[in-house]
């Protein structure tokens, strides 16, 4: 039936759109804090951008993108992740010439794959994320992990694990490339077939394969972290040493390989081990990508950046049973029942209310004055005017405070006056 | 070239996205004052959703959409407008059933159009925009048009022509409709090839060309104010008097038709009148659309709602020279040169001021101390923390207020304190 959400794709409805609201306002809080800015970039991108992106042999890229030509030909794709689209706005706005380095920049945005819907795995998704590009200090890396932490803790989560890695630099990468392949060389055939054309095209991305998880090979495949060079031992040591003494607690796995083809030394995931979370339990992940700023034909730039699932996000906070502290009040309902005249002088009311900072509604549907007080109750109404003929004759207005159900008649000139000091008086 | 943003669309970056901030937590609060709450429905739609709740006749559906096959061979379409997502989310999600009625909702979305690209014409453009549904009240469609009002006062534009017109009622509508047709055929062969289609399927849209508009039988054209029955006649005086009380200047246009097919009663349209805005002046635009429901497979229910361009209310403001109040500056800069133990020092401090809700930022490029200071100087920083070797042995830090100039020394333990007192005291 053609006239639901399309497949793997779901609405946000008030009741949830608020609770969306409250922890996108949470984090910008850390952003600001952290001195990140926002980036805005297009839902779509030329398709290229991701293929040279994201990594042609990736299953992003192959499997699981919206691509599509638009009415003059051009090969567009619907966002499939973050880091590639604000690193071309970044190569094509020269962000690099900017005095202030590095840029520091977070996004939220929708995020597309063409995946089997299931809890946690939607088509359309929505991500959180930042990109820190032009610093090659180990100390970023550090900050941009604390970022996510922090992000996490100050919405009240605690059943997390860090996992990091770290996948060296190209001549670390190379070499642990190279004992791979003699690795796994000889056991090729029993693999799956993508892992087949992996191990010429990116031999790294076996380890990551869901079919061959078991095979026997992966237990004993040489790990980078024997096959770092110095250099990049130093790096992923001053990274570790830094998230300790933040009393950041994480986890080393020489198995953790990001799907994305980009990344280099420092890789993480964020877990969640909240009971009941659901089988999908990476909240976060991100990595280092120099290089690829460099491959969308910008300077030389490092890069480091992650991507937060929202909506795995509310799961974890759901699973933990963090309360989300949404008001879900009202500061005022007008009661009009009458003439056209109460009805006239209601919308007057209403619109006068309003535009002096108090939030009102009123009933739009004709209802008895006793419905509309069932209206007012629901709406969870802190005060409730009521307006009627005599009301209206004599110029004054009825106001009740529910909770304590105090009533007092009001003229019509003091009503402003009255209501802003009780509602916004504190504020 | 290819890694460029798409034709049509721009990358909004952090110096505008501060903007677009500040814009939407100010339409945010009206929101919530007039009680309306957010509801985010997907980026794609089944292209039907759009074909059935546009209108097969509008130029949207006809040439403007982007619509593409996904991998399951199911036709979506990035959605071009918000009321046919906003409705199909309505019936789907059955929000007819919620015991508070009318559902008033708001959005921010993207739209997208594939339309000759213009300034304030965009192929991914962005709109905030209002649905309100299932009351049918006279009163509703003078708090929608407020709102919008509202809104743009509230941002500081003053420049604004407020349009207003009805398209009556099924009767009226059809009354109208075969004078239109009475009035227009004889002409038909002057006509485009458009209008000749439109004057069969949608003939109110003839007077809406932009090829024929300046053909003689337009100005000669009957008018819908003339052909409106007496309930429609009533309910446009109603929408008229409730503006006229609320101080919201209006003009009656009986030209006034919105480019798609669902409109009944009012339509109306907000322009600009800044001198140099551009030749695109409307600025918001929206009518009632009682039926549309229906035609989405749900209850009978009347609807009301605008669209109001993001972009274009930027340029309304830029136009009218208003200035937005964004701060720039930062809390906090902490200056380090020195050993690696310098550098763990300013990681753990940068970590703890934040985690005490202090704005800091440091370097992460190795400069020297004068380079530091510049960007401290350059990001507007509030305070700057100096810290080396020295100052780490003797377990204190230099505190310097940019402003005044005035600097002391302090010990580490006592930093969180002095810095919230005098950054966040007043808060």
């Amino acid at each position: 039936m053609s006239m639901k959400a399309p497949r793997g794709t779901v609405d946000i409805l008030p009741k949830d759109a608020a609770k969306w609201q409250y922890a996108e306002n949470k984090i910008k809080n850390v952003c600001d804090r952290f001195h990140y800015k926002e980036i805005r970039t297009p839902i779509f991108e030329h398709t290229e951008v991701f293929q040279r992106g994201v990594g042609d042999s990736t299953d992003i890229v192959q499997k699981e993108m919206y691509t599509f030509e638009d009415r003059g030909g051009r090969s567009l794709t619907l966002r499939p992740e973050g880091t590639a689209s604000v690193s071309r706005a970044f190569v094509e706005n020269k962000l690099f010439g900017d005095p202030n380095q590095p840029v520091k920049l977070y996004y939220f945005a929708q995020m597309f794959r063409y995946e089997r819907p299931q809890k946690g795995r939607m088509r359309q998704l929505n991500q959180f994320g930042v990109e820190v590009l032009g610093s090659a200090d180990p100390a970023v890396d550090a900050e941009v992990i604390d970022l996510a932490m922090t992000v996490y803790k100050e919405l009240g989560l605690t059943s997390l694990k860090l996992v990091i890695n770290s996948l060296g630099d190209k001549e670390s990468r190379d070499n642990h490339r190279q004992a791979l392949v003699n690795h796994f060389e000889p056991y090729k055939e029993e693999l799956c077939s993508d892992c087949q054309k992996r191990l010429s095209q990116n031999p790294l991305r076996v380890l990551d394969c869901k079919k061959d998880r078991d095979h026997p090979t992966m237990k004993t495949a040489p790990s980078i972290l024997d096959y770092l060079n110095e250099a990049s031992k130093t790096y992923f040591e001053q990274v570790q040493a830094y998230l300790t003494l933040m009393n950041i607690d994480f986890v080393v796995d020489p198995n953790l390989v990001r799907g994305l083809d980009y990344y280099n030394h420092t890789a993480f995931e964020i877990m969640s081990e909240a009971d009941g979370f659901g089988a999908i339990t990476t909240l976060a992940g991100g990595g280092r990508y120099n290089g690829l700023i460099e491959d969308l034909g910008g300077p030389e730039t490092p890069g480091i950046g992650f991507g937060m699932g929202f909506e795995r996000l509310l799961m974890a906070l759901e699973a933990e049973n963090v309360a989300i502290p949404i008001d879900n009040s009202l500061d005022c309902f007008v009661v009009a029942t009458g003439s056209s005249e109460v009805e006239k002088e209601a919308t007057r009311l209403v619109h006068e209310l309003r535009t002096n900072g108090i939030q009102v509604d009123r009933d739009y549907q004709g209802r008895k004055m006793k419905a509309q007080f069932k209206a007012a109750d629901r709406y969870q109404a802190k005060y409730v005017l009521v307006l009627g003929e005599e009301e209206i004759e004599k110029q004054v207005v009825n106001l009740k405070e529910m909770e304590t159900g105090e009533q007092m008649e009001l003229p019509l000139n003091r009503l402003i006056e009255e209501l802003s000091e009780r509602l916004l008086g504190g504020k």
